[in-house]
């Protein structure tokens, strides 16, 4: 048989590639400047702490075997004292569960929460990877927009009020990928109270909630409700290949995520999952890792932000960037992105533009810039050279 | 909210845990001879090797980072080679996909070439990560049984005459899990035949390969065609703690599951597939380790059988233990083996009776003795054990 199968290359068609991972290919260009990826900087993360903890997690054999799926259980027992004192209760051990990244905890809390068909409301914009999952597990998927304070719950009250009945809400509470916003404290509370009155799960998806500048974030979703999956990562904080990323959730959760993630990969990997624990445990080392990790970041954002408000004026509108990895910006002078890119290429910046995280359509005239890998100085070039760019899309 | 919304609890009731990973458990206590686990023996893991290839891939920061969703390039390039050598053919990069185990390319397999209700041919008895997949993934399935050569490929020509149009077979042609025979040479051709006329996929899960005791297995039933899609893993014969399985198969097939990767956990950990690369690469290193863990599972089947033998006589027919981790024992005399583990487990011995690999009933007479984890004098003392809990249960 030289052809497919008749199944295999429909559902080719029907499965479409991670708009980001394929962009990521732009920024390998070494004369570009490349604000598109979604990459925290390989130079902050702790490799020689991670040495250290490989070493001492090496000493133990047992660390070469299989695990439990739920997580190996020294790591579970660190999560589950810092998600403790975020989330302000007690939370057991039952309640915790590791992933290989958050995203496998958002790809099996799919198939565990959602039926085909079911309603899932996301953020718009939104986070691709989510939204991938949630299209391959045939939900049907209604957006609200976000503003400043993030997800605009009252616009989520008007559709329950219109009679939707969501099984999940997806929302990333801090320092939104892409949009740059955090959720406020008084809509996270109404957004709890929205799940509780309606029996809806609300999933708080927070990889970069430690990712603050000038102050922390509020308290999680989750400390409102137990109707609130919360999940998080040690990507953006240690390193993207720990591929370690949790959940806390009820047990009845918990429980159906571990069937499932034995027939998806059997467990993570002991390894990975000490060094992971090592670290988080190491409270001191890990307080002055996340300093420096937020002060370089910090540092950055502010160069970007600068540089866009001094070089465009009002023709843009940019978030202020008070965390996480980027900076949202919207054109006010009708600049549509997508056909911006090309040109910006050309001029060796590269950017994503803001339609690429549209639930259906617009942003056109938006981008999300990633400020985590480039020094201030190359930030304030890669203004430089969008503006160029800007300038000649204008004339042109 | 504190009860489940109703989706969720239906769910939970139609997903079985593994049986396997439930009778692990029976394992952890002490007094008792653990032969029912599935697990490599740890002392025989590479430790000092790994820890070196470690420190090496941590010289590179960028072994820190997110990776390819079809693997870090250099283990693929290494899994290529060897694969080229073993297919007798230059297999080409885009035809190799690292996954999180072989157990994930399973599942992302069945989500990439199965529509609900498809037929899914598999061994009775089977490798029960594969029937939980296959089951998850809403297929239909039929099974077909093994001799002492392998799959009955007779019994499914004949099911092929009848009509039954597979999506795919399922098999594990060397020393399987948990049947403990090899495919022959014959029957692989006849196999891959059937795969060509028909249209179907033939899944060879090969994780025991190169487990062979007095010789190599024959060629992989992925030599006679390019419908047979091939799988094998590090965690046999390296560690399960890498979690580095791969697959090799047609492009197409290959991009269907990245796609599925992006979404199920964006990628695997660049730091243990380097690690993995690296002792794939040393092959003096490797051929000498792989031939010391040969000659102690071989001295640890031998003593197994052979004690299975002296001690049971024609009570018993037991599998010759040519290779891999399982010898299969069918008792000639009536006994049920589900009935006798917990006698066992009194005397101090665990085993699986044969009934939890029954795709839907039979071989109650059976049972499957793991013998990778003890040493030989302590497999002795186990059939001692296991021959007093025989005797009790004859006379009561």
């Amino acid at each position: 048989m030289s052809t497919l199968t008749p199944p295999l290359s429909q559902r080719l068609d029907g499965l479409r590639s991670s708009a980001i991972r394929d962009l990521l290919k732009l920024t390998a260009r070494p004369d570009i400047i490349g604000l598109a990826g979604g990459l925290p900087d390989e130079e902050l993360m702790p490799r020689d702490r991670i040495a250290l903890a490989a070493e001492s997690a090496l000493a133990d054999r047992s660390r070469l075997q299989y695990t439990e799926s739920a997580g190996w259980g020294p790591l579970r027992e660190v999560l589950a004292a810092r998600e403790s004192a975020r989330l302000g209760r007690t939370v057991p051990l039952a309640e915790v569960f590791v992933t290989h990244g958050s995203q496998q905890a958002l790809s099996l809390l799919a198939e565990v929460l959602l039926d085909p068909g079911a309603l899932v409301i996301v953020e718009d914009p939104a986070y691709v990877g989510a939204l991938q999952v949630f299209r391959a597990a045939g939900a049907r998927i209604v957006a609200v927009p976000l503003d400043t304070e993030g997800m605009r719950v009252d616009a989520l009250a008007d559709l329950l009020a219109a009679g939707e009945r969501p099984a999940v809400v997806h929302t990333v509470s801090n320092f939104h990928n892409p949009r740059g916003v955090t959720l406020s404290a008084a809509r996270r509370r109404e957004l709890a109270n929205l799940a509780e009155r309606h029996g809806f799960w609300v999933i708080e998806d927070d990889p970069y909630g430690e990712l603050w500048f000038d102050r922390p974030a509020p308290a999680p979703v989750a400390t409102y409700s137990p109707n609130v999956i919360r999940l998080s990562s040690a990507s953006k904080i240690l390193a993207p290949s720990l591929r370690a990323g949790w959940m806390v959730a009820p047990d009845a959760v918990c429980r159906g995520v571990e069937l499932l993630k034995q027939g998806a990969d059997l467990c993570g990997s002991a390894l990975t999952q000490q060094i992971t624990a090592d670290l988080l445990a190491d409270e001191s080392w890990l307080s002055g890792h996340v300093d420096k990790v937020r002060g370089m970041y910090g540092e950055r954002a502010q160069a970007l932000v600068g540089a866009l408000r001094e070089r465009f004026g009002d023709r843009v509108v940019s978030t202020d960037a008070a965390g996480g990895m980027f900076v949202w910006v919207d054109f006010t002078d009708g600049t549509d992105t997508a056909a911006l890119l090309p040109r910006a290429v050309d001029h060796g910046v590269a950017f994503v533009p803001g339609s690429a995280f549209a639930v259906s359509d617009g942003y056109r005239g938006s981008m999300r810039l990633c400020f985590t890998t480039s020094e201030a100085a190359t930030l304030r070039e890669a203004v430089e050279r969008l503006a160029r760019a800007a300038a000649q899309s204008t004339q042109s």
